[in-house]
């Protein structure tokens, strides 16, 4: 088998989108499924729709994409009401049943409760443990499941004060849209580490994970939910309540870098122009003489522009990405053996030869793909092929909802930059440092203290405690012990 | 229902594209697979394969795209061979039914026989009718059947010459590759009007309609079947006859203006570099006071950067692509009625906001995509819209294998210039003229006696007689003869 | 449409049948699968297995038949294991979702625990609503869960006493299959209401709702579990406890009537030899002059074998059955309209007409399909059409595990002998006496203060108290007095 | 794997069963669907049905049950019209693709041609070698298609002298239901090898392979076609031509053994009557002395019934038949291995157990289910087991549309009686003469020059040349002789 993702495969993750609405008469559903649909990038796995007619409750969920599910007028039919939140997945773990697609729905003495969340609870496996001790059986094993568990075992009265009281015990990162009968909740962890906004179409309310889901479904951006900030509606009415001590926000860097739609604006920063900062920030800090730009595509593409444009090298399509893209090929046998894959991508060969290249991507994870378009390059008969990205070097895993590789398979985690460019056979490899990161952010650089993002896929400097990750090293460490007594 | 490809809908079709392979061991059919994936672009509705293992042929044909149906080990081990052919259909007709997917199998007396086929039989009717009058049972409403009838109802002995006694009576536009048990026999007809090129990987022999099939599987391109020439194959060896009058050349110019990949190098020119230099022809030909030139996703973009560069207005990505696209989503309900369709493009409003742009797009067929991304534009704020188009206007039906609306609903065959800029909404609108097109292929000019191109869509000029259209249209004034006189 | 179950679909339906294995080295799936399959007809609706292999649960639960669904290898493949249990199942509530089928499998501080029951916890309700206002979250609307979750909160400490602890708590008729663990648990309610087997296959033990299983998989039967003993295997190793007060045993009659399978040994008496002795009774309680006894198919004809060989009249096929029977089918247009519904089954015209024929059926529930067949005789020519039944009249609903419509809706609830015999247009209609039904037990008659089994549908003298249909019936005469108060 | 049908796949299988319907308004598919219910028995893997509504015709063909592909609304309202004919096929050979099943349709210079046809034409092979010497391609591989051609390129000018052209060219078996836009055609070839009948239903006429299909569409038997006859309908008009020379009928005398539903009847016999008689015939002519008179489900119920009332032994049903019945089952491991397989019937051990037992059965093609049989007998108790069947000895291959193994693989063909009763492990074995087979149909014996029925199967009596079978046995020969010169 071959793969027909060379380059793709070689990203992180974003985990999930989610996206609600709220006072939407009769057309709750089919927002949340355009809406989803344009928050497909973040997670393409599973897909999932709870509505709430005022009566009950009514879910859809599906393995695959949002079209083929949720475009189908008898889907969307049997999904009547004017409040309803809906949710994409990217499975971090393979474990990819059904019972784990969101939004998670549970029946709770109060009523119906759905909820749909994009982030990753650190402390999940502790506390699920300690539930499972007392009674609570689960369902699946998704780490959202456990707020439910712990909302229903609350020794709170209100189901505000429950859900209050839930979160107060979980560690992570959270953006969150849950529905009740009373209403829906949107919230975003206290430093915001995910993220969520909000906007209006007439009087619905709405929440997504990116502006351009408020695009794609016509309505206007309000603002973003604050980290730390529960925002309660009940039909076309708001109100917000923020129950968690203050604390510097710390939003993840990666959203400008890779994970959201280059025309979504994200905490007030357009995605585009900041990823063509970056790439003008690294024609500045990594220059080459060269005659051709070429990005990556897609995602390589705004920072080559702007590395093209701060270098004056022009900008050319020089590797033409397929739009029928399947899942695996068989391997034509021995005799056609070598192959180079190019069922995705293939080099423009009448413009590449004999010329000097620089590839633009976002970022090297395993530094796999980069090695195969670099070598697609040189058979193209590049004359030399040099490599910059549009980040710093990714040396450290992710525990907030982003599907990372253990850290033995981050490139840059165990080779220098000579190996890497070594590694990936390229004349040249550069990175934008991480204070210019901040840089195309607007920021004099990256505040050693107190930085502004989360960006600890880079730093290792994690905003939060990490209890379920801590206890299993410890558990590591004490099989280490042991080994080395015995 | 709201269909998701707002812009995609409005392009000619290409209708097919073939790719056969001889003395490839056991890998024929894989090799098959990877060549009719590359050229997915060409037909999306259909695909089939057909092999050939020294004793019996194997025939898979399915709805839908090469990924999903010939990448599943099963499908391709079922496809035992050392030869083997391959077909991507779009149709014309509506007819979807599987009967009609190619390749078109038969057994005759001489043994089983195959065809692929890009192109159209411009007197299929009128053969047809003689046919089944003698006794011949069609399967299908596929033009190409009236082939293999020829075939089997010819008075001469050989096959070859059965062949050729069939193709002298047919006109129109045909590239074939035909798989008997003796070999395999690639032609092109007279004018050469479809593409068709040739390879080799390793020992085998490779027919396909575009170089970039021949690069995805790793194999070496060698030339173009000349028009007119019949290629035969036993095997790895091969020899070529040319049993036509000569007759000067007319290869579809179409296929540099969308219908090839931009990797594409047809009759030694570069698909890429054409498009680029459409571009800058246009920006000489129709400049224009801007601030940023963008490309219509995804075909826009060779001629966009040719623009850019040619005018030193930045090219920017004003229009951002869903990957993730679905045939037709649900209509929200009344409240929402005026949503615009932004579920595949959707415009980067922050680069928008207050700019004068020039919009740059292959060709206009309809009209009616061209009007919603103008809408598009405006809504996200731009000051000004300027529509730049990098072919001639588009007036006139095809009737060699192009999926053409009829000649009624061509916006350029009802309206002027002038008018047709009102259509769209736009502040100006400009096209390459048909000299400038000749120009970006090298030409000085489009000379009027004796054209080098088919370029019938925009000048009328049509290379054959079309002998099932004058019948209908004789018939269709005999109704309105009657018509008049009752 | 019409439904093709024209006869079928007038009886009482259990609801489920259950089957376990355990010790049975690598084929504890297979066997289950075998064993399901032999009681298919205990439930067609859905159909799953649970598999324990020494470290790990697998489920796989399916709608439809066991036949499709563990037939293919790769489904029992993928239940590795030497412990096994399955379900097949016959919903009463139209609520199909596949979370309720079983086995339900939880995950408890204890480990994995899955759970197959036949039968119905008559206070579920209650429980339920209890178990949720402490927190505890239900997957399904099956009352089965409700034992999962009072064994996950019970307060006791192992895991045998927690189970004994939930079971003290549940009212109701169950025979359960429990796998965990340690080991495998079977057990019957202290009335022994619905049936449940022991047999030995080699080493394996085996658990089966019916003997019929034991045969299909070549097991030999042991004996029953006994009302109120609960069965604890361990590997190939078991022992008994019984910790319930001591109880007069009920099991359900209507077994023998109908729901068991005629090659099953139900209780010590041979399902087939039962329902002829009732057919012999009935010829001796209602005998008819006649030429011909007709069983109703299939269910009708051990007791019109009986009845035949008692009366001495002729035993023949008077109705065909049809082997091919799906769901519905579109009634023809206007013209056709008066068709008789003959999908299913047909009468035999050559030997009926003109002749005076006894039907037996084993039971009239609505009376619709007694109603059609009478019909279908008389138009094939029957010169007299005299119904009998081999059962007492169903006159009350079943609340321990069987599908019964509503009283209103059984035709011995609301018509006496004269007018039921009216309804159904037969010249005489007659049912076996209560008395006759246990004569053909082998007791003298029924005792009225201590019958030797719960034969509730015939005489309302239901052997448990009924708290969730007492609310039910408390909250609907509240209803009824505010109405008449309003 | 395990086959869960042991018994029904040693039966000879009928191949096919057609109804016609002309004149029913809109209602035609509907009933066709009804009918061909009532005649899947004929054949179980393939079904479809052909309208004409006055302009076009349409059809709709699919592998499997009638229920299932042609109950559902969607399928009969893409059948419009007032004219329909529609077929079910078991296939002899294997090759199950769609395009094998029948009604074929061609569109003829006369317009569309639908076929359904039960039979077998025995030179199809030889026809259609010279068919496509001259040019005609199949569609198919069944010898149905060689009539299409034939009247395709026949030389006369109506298409009914082309249809007589073609039947006079062909050999063999054949029930015919054509259809053209003009009208409907329905024959039956000189011998009336192969039923059908005709019936009325209001003013439509009906045709069909057996009167059970008119029962279960309400509609009234008029009389069989005639050996010979065309019968052709225009709307509700028919008329009747005999365009062959007379010849004395000989249909198929297996038809009352097996194939036909027990509730038909046959050319002026009932069914279930004449299977009665046989029983009745071979309890005189083979008497046994034993308790039980016990059917091998459902087939051999009528004889059972009838050997019973002669001899005066009851019947019982001693075999219970499961009405859930798969495909195949996967084979439990190792120590389970010597499971008797009785999924799909199981003793009814308590009846069984020490007594003699006679079984019934309709006859016996390879003899590896009466094995099977006797063995489940003997493992249930039995003292004794007597194999009774209802038909000669069947030692020979049908050509004329019946799947019978080759002669190698029949028991009776083999073995003789001795030899054969130890191969089934009975006591002993009975099987009525051919004599007494003719004395159930009132015949006083077989006649030996002319007699009246086709019974190849028992006497190898072939009525009619059987060319392409004497040509395949021409070429073994002469293969035989060159080996035996080599």
């Amino acid at each position: 088998m071959l793969t027909t993702n060379p380059f793709d495969d070689d990203h992180l993750h974003e985990e999930c989108g989610i996206f609600g609405v709220s006072g939407a008469a009769d057309s709750a559903a089919a927002l949340v499924a355009l809406g989803l649909h344009a928050l497909q990038h973040r997670g393409q796995e599973a897909a999932g729709i709870t509505t709430f007619d005022g009566a009950q409750f009514h879910t859809h969920r599906a393995m695959g994409h949002v079209a083929g599910n949720f475009d189908r007028d008898e889907v969307i039919r049997a999904l009547p009401g004017s409040v309803a939140c809906g949710h994409v997945r990217y499975s971090t773990t393979g474990e990819t049943a059904l019972r784990n697609v969101q939004p998670l729905y549970a029946e709770l003495a109060s009523g119906g409760f759905a909820v749909a969340h994009n982030g990753n609870i650190s402390n999940a496996m502790r506390l699920r443990r300690e539930l499972v001790r007392r009674g609570s059986i689960f369902q699946s094993t998704s780490d959202t499941e456990t707020i439910i568990h712990l909302v229903a075992t609350s020794n709170y009265r209100s189901l505000l004060d429950r859900f209050i009281d839930a979160l107060r015990q979980v560690e992570g990162a959270y953006s969150l849209i849950v529905m009740t009968p009373e209403g829906m909740i949107a919230c975003r962890d206290p430093l915001g580490i995910r993220p969520l906004v909000m906007g209006k179409l007439g009087d619905a309310i709405i929440f997504a994970s990116e502006t351009v889901a408020l695009d794609v479904v016509g309505a206007e951006f309000v603002r973003s939910v604050d980290p730390g900030e529960l925002v309660i509606v009940q039909g076309t009415e708001m109100r917000s309540i923020r129950p968690f001590p203050e604390a510097a926000a710390r939003p993840c860097i990666f959203e400008w870098v890779y994970f959201s739609r280059p025309d979504s604006i994200v905490d007030d920063h357009s995605v585009y122009s900041v990823r063509k900062a970056i790439g003008a920030q690294l024609a500045i800090e990594s220059p080459v003489d060269a005659d051709l730009v070429i990005p990556v595509p897609d995602s390589g593409v705004p920072a080559a522009i702007g590395y093209a444009q701060q270098s004056g090298i022009p900008f050319e399509l020089g590797i033409i990405r397929s739009h029928y893209v399947g899942r695996t090929f068989i391997q034509p046998g021995d005799k056609v053996r070598h192959l180079g894959v190019k069922l995705k991508h293939n080099a423009n060969r009448a413009l590449i030869a004999g010329k000097r290249v620089v590839l633009i991507d976002d970022s090297i994870v395993r530094g796999t793909t980069s090695l195969k378009i670099v070598q697609m390059m040189r058979e193209a008969g590049a004359a030399e092929v040099h490599m910059r990205i549009a980040s710093p070097p990714t040396k450290h895993s992710c525990f907030y909802g982003v599907d990372t590789p253990e850290r033995a398979k981050l490139l840059a985690a165990k080779l220098d930059l000579r190996a890497m460019t070594d590694f990936i056979h390229a004349d040249t490899l550069g990175f934008v440092s991480i204070d210019g990161l901040y840089k195309a952010l607007g920021e004099a650089a990256r505040e050693g203290v107190r930085p502004k993002y989360c960006d600890a896929c880079f730093t290792g400097d994690y905003p939060t405690t990490l209890t379920d990750h801590d206890e299993l090293a410890e558990v590591d460490q004490f099989a280490l012990l042991e080994e080395r007594v015995a």
